[in-house]
């Protein structure tokens, strides 16, 4: 198998393509070939994989036909910017988060009706906005309030599109937000669900912006990549009308975060959060649970089943 | 107040831009200005309007810009291509139905701060597909079946973006079927709503692919204006966290329709009309009804009780 990575450079793409290495397979395929896509250049480690490198900006139509230029079987694109980022530089956002989608969905169509690669979309539950129910089920409607939600919003929209006239095999994965986001701390909305455990687990301090009874949807970087493996899986015949599936996730706490963190790294550690006062964000601010009803039927397991699990596998990763 | 009409030679378009030479007003506000743009020219009757023509394709950024240059108080987008043609020539559906969207909305974008035209963007019930309820309310999930309904809410999604930015101020009226469409028959998937009536009336034969119980949302092109005209004049608080919204209309069947025309045009009329056997179309092919609510409680009203007046209003433009 063939595999193509846009955004190989990112959080996401970085582990997905150090995986796709480790564990050369996708169900019962094995992967000859990596073709990885990203503005800046990935510097892997040495491997005896047959790897292209494209480096460019996938926006660009030129730089998208290179990306599918020898026909991947199998197109990850989990190119994006951040919600903060998104809405900080308007034209940026558009660019890399939606942009890119259509450029590479075009470039799918140019190729011809006789090559219809796998596309899997790494969306988010940003999508999301409004009035929030207890629990979100899988036709609740979508209203996006920053453009990082609407630009995933229209990427599905034009990814249904696209599969549904046979350019492309199209899934759009809307992730839960990720816990615990190596590297530096992100002032995304969503970032301090990460900062306030992996900072303080280094030693520094961490602001936490939010009330302690916010709860939100989480998973680990490494439940998110196997989701993404899994949806490279799946028969084509399982994704018509199910082309857009919310995935699985920890409703978790803020308070439960914070007694997780207590369990690992003790008092210590959560001395190191500053609690902002009043808080930035309350309940209502966030989604909190859905069902991922319809992904679970397809399969999609987490690999958590608590925060301190979340915490240890960003210990192991270190 | 100076207008903008994207779309001004088109079957909305056109009408939109007459009624506004002949009643020059918005609400309370003389319209003393009106520049009007389509890839093809309008010729209009002489008037004493100050009327300024831009003729080319507005999803071209450049003409874009020399549409908002002067800075209109409203911006009517009306320019589509119909359902049908969007599905067969794909990537003139994506310039016409969505690029022009975005090439305006950046236009207003780029003007700076200070300028932030209201935008009115006819959409359409043709964001909707799967199975339909009997009657759908305003957070019904659209999930377009259609390349027409995929751009159509793609554009929806991208103004609310650009409306939540501050740059435009910007509502999306989802149209009912338009009935009684003027000029030649269409082959769109609901064209024969508006084939099967002003075909006979003209004494030529027309189609009806559909069984007699199909039921559809339809509207005059007459209230459609008045759905538009009445947009323009909302005040900006209204639309916060209402920007998309569906239009009233009238839920009528084949059936209906067919005995409004035999009333009107006689048996003579509705032997012209050739039933396809087995019909192509089913009830569940098509929404049937919707609430409306938000619309409704915004002001916007249908002008025609049932399908009879539909034909008379049909049969006053002739």
């Amino acid at each position: 198998m063939h595999i193509a990575i846009v955004g190989a450079a990112g959080m996401i793409g970085r582990k997905l393509v150090e995986t796709l290495l480790e564990r050369p397979w996708l169900g019962d395929q094995p992967i000859d070939r990596l073709t990885i896509a990203d503005v800046r250049p990935c510097s892997l480690a040495s491997s005896d994989m047959d790897l292209r490198e494209v480096i460019g900006d996938v926006s660009d139509p030129i730089v998208a036909a290179q990306v599918l230029a020898e026909r991947p079987d199998v197109v990850f694109h989990v190119a994006a910017t951040a919600m903060g980022q998104a809405d900080t530089d308007f034209a940026a956002g558009y660019r890399i988060n939606f942009d890119t989608v259509r450029s590479t969905l075009e470039a799918t169509r140019l190729a011809g009706q006789e090559y219809r690669p796998r596309y899997v979309y790494a969306s988010s539950i940003g999508v999301y906005g409004g009035a929030f129910p207890d629990i979100i089920d899988d036709v609740f409607l979508a209203l996006p309030e920053s453009s990082y939600g609407a630009q995933k919003l229209m990427s599905e929209t034009l990814l249904a599109d696209y599969s549904r006239r046979g350019f492309v095999d199209a899934v759009a994965l809307r992730l839960p937000t990720i816990a615990i986001r190596p590297g530096v701390p992100t002032h995304g909305n969503s970032g301090f669900f990460s900062n306030i455990i992996r900072e303080p687990l280094a030693g520094k301090r961490a602001e936490l912006p939010a009330a302690l009874d916010v709860v939100h949807w989480l998973a680990s970087p490494q439940s998110a990549i196997g989701f993404l493996r899994h949806a490279a899986t799946l028969p084509a015949e399982a994704l018509v009308g199910a082309r857009v599936l919310v995935m699985p996730g920890l409703a978790v706490s803020v308070e439960e975060e914070i007694e997780a963190l207590r369990l690992i790294g003790g008092e210590a550690a959560v001395a190191l959060i500053d609690r902002l006062s009043p808080p930035l964000y309350q309940p209502c601010n966030f989604p909190q649970r859905f069902t991922a009803e319809r992904a679970r039927a397809l399969g999609f397991a987490l690999l958590e089943t608590n925060f301190a699990e979340i915490i240890s596998f960003h210990l192991d990763e270190g």
